[in-house]
């Protein structure tokens, strides 16, 4: 198994991406890697090249970039090569730090989506307070506009997911809404909700409301793109404003507080473990033929290394194909 | 002025309501009360009946009521007849602690809606880290459904509170959206921003993100109310789950902890007062012929004293009539 990672997304790479990557190939020996990137700067972090390739490229796609002109433009970047060399099969999956937007497009444009999903969806690892398996959430802005069937689609793919990767028995899978009550939402959510209640092969546990994200009430949970990313920055949002106000108010307040807070550091240490999801790996855009996965710019070598695990689950287990042969087989059945 | 008073709807009602009431009443010696709920209990508590006078009613809406139904078979509960003696102008603003949906819906089928204005919003008062005024955001969720005109009215109305009553000089309007440049959004918050961006009477600056409602980017926020209710919930969510696992980290690790605890508290009080919005009153319901304010169930006696203020505020300035003068002249122009 092969994985194709792009070796200079991210805030530190390559140096962090070359670390996680070889420590990742220390684990487990049947997978290879090929780096796409500036080939000088990755030989001067990689300590030893057993099972990983450097091709190298001089483009790179920024942050600030405009997601579709820069895959079209920036031809020899090595997100573009890196998804290229996944559409020719040279590589199995593609692996990115890079411009979220710019792997979005990466990923349809170039590694292709599933014939029988309508559209990818983006679906992330959000920290849970009762498991460290945390929660699924998709679609979190990979489509602004979506279908019920689209959700429907999600629903499947989550499941599947869940079950391969994180090893959850019949996952427990949700639609996010603005209620919990069954006849609750507007016309998408409604219909998703009468979808979902259908779709035998998953285990629908009905509505959950955006305040329940973070209290282990599911798996899976199924949203609009729209309603998704708001909810995520939300939560997200919160939480950075209230650490930090946490921090300001241990910090600020005098050398007695000061000392206090170092007190009680080592158990304040633990609200930040809950919300380290670097073990749950990288966001998954799933609907594609080979799975294609961000890690956040800040990503650190713990997390790079659990994300390579994450896709590695993802191709032991077939799970991108699982999704392929569950929809034929539905669309056989209509 | 003459406010209705739904005595029986929270958690702690008629206790706190009474001691709330009686508190605006010494304040503001230009207001008079009427308290619709159960004579004894409410006699219990009120200590001097001066500006106040009690209407007895025996039902009353439970939390767990469905909304539109409780409305019409429980003519005699106290948020029923509260809302109808404004209708029938002996009253001049509604105020409850009782079911949100309950509420709007007397609102909506008893109080009335401004002609020019097609559905109400729901508008609560978010706390921000930069201002003790906060933020105001609706439709937090009065509306599954929403077209780009109704935000556009919700803008103006929205615009017009913050300037009487936060008496903020043209207040920043905001579109709760999917990124910050002008192109994004679905359909919907794309024609919004279209008609935002062209309504003269608002200080329109564009898109926020969900991760910012409470950076104090804007002062008032704009949003379709199933997005605005994920935004809220999810919001308040990770607050509450947060907070909760700070008090744990502190209290369940040791004496030793506790005692480090102890010396930050003071410290760690500024992030409670923070997210404390009970001067900001409780959240309103724009676009009815009269004001229509619901406080929390769990409403304290300050905070139902700064919603008589908040109520005070919009009826000295004549804030409902003022959206309606302002649509009346708009759609002339047209």
């Amino acid at each position: 198994m092969k994985i194709a990672v792009d070796a200079m997304g991210g805030d530190n790479a390559p140096q962090v991406v070359v670390e996680g990557i070889e420590k990742a190939r220390d684990e487990w020996s049947d997978l290879e890697f090929v780096l796409y990137g500036d080939e000088e700067q990755i030989k001067k972090y990689l300590k030893d090249s057993k099972n990983i390739t450097i091709v190298h490229t001089d483009e790179e796609i920024l942050g600030t970039d405009e997601p579709v002109k820069a895959i079209r433009s920036k031809k020899n970047s090595s997100m573009v090569r890196a998804a290229k060399s996944v559409k020719d099969g040279e590589t199995d999956a593609l692996f990115s730090l890079g411009n979220t937007g710019a792997l979005l497009a990466a990923g349809i444009f170039i590694v292709g989506r599933i014939k029988q999903v309508d559209r990818p969806a983006l679906m992330p690892t959000l920290p849970v307070t009762n498991s460290p398996l945390g929660v699924n959430i998709l679609d979190v802005g990979a489509n602004a506009e979506a279908k019920a069937t689209y959700l429907q689609q999600w629903a499947v793919m989550g499941s599947i997911y869940a079950t391969d990767v994180k090893q959850i028995k019949e996952p427990r899978v949700a639609l996010l809404n603005n209620g919990t009550e069954e006849d609750k939402g507007d016309t998408l959510h409604k219909e998703a909700f009468d979808l979902l209640k259908n779709t035998e092969e998953i285990n629908f546990i009905g509505n959950v409301e955006s305040g329940d994200l973070l209290a282990g009430v599911a798996d899976v949970i199924v949203t609009d793109g729209f309603t998704g990313n708001a909810a995520l920055k939300a939560t997200e949002g919160t939480a950075t404003i209230l650490l930090k106000e946490l921090k300001k108010a241990l910090m600020d307040n005098g050398i007695f507080t000061k000392l206090g807070a170092a007190i009680v550091a080592p158990s304040l240490k633990g609200i930040k473990d809950m919300f380290d999801t670097s073990r749950a790996g990288g966001a998954v855009l799933l609907g594609l033929k080979s799975p294609v996965i961000k890690a956040h710019g800040a990503a650190n070598v713990e997390t790079i290394f659990y994300t390579v695990k994450q896709i590695y689950d993802m191709l032991l287990n077939d799970t991108v194909n699982k999704a392929n042969t569950y929809f034929e087989k539905m669309n056989k059945e209509k």
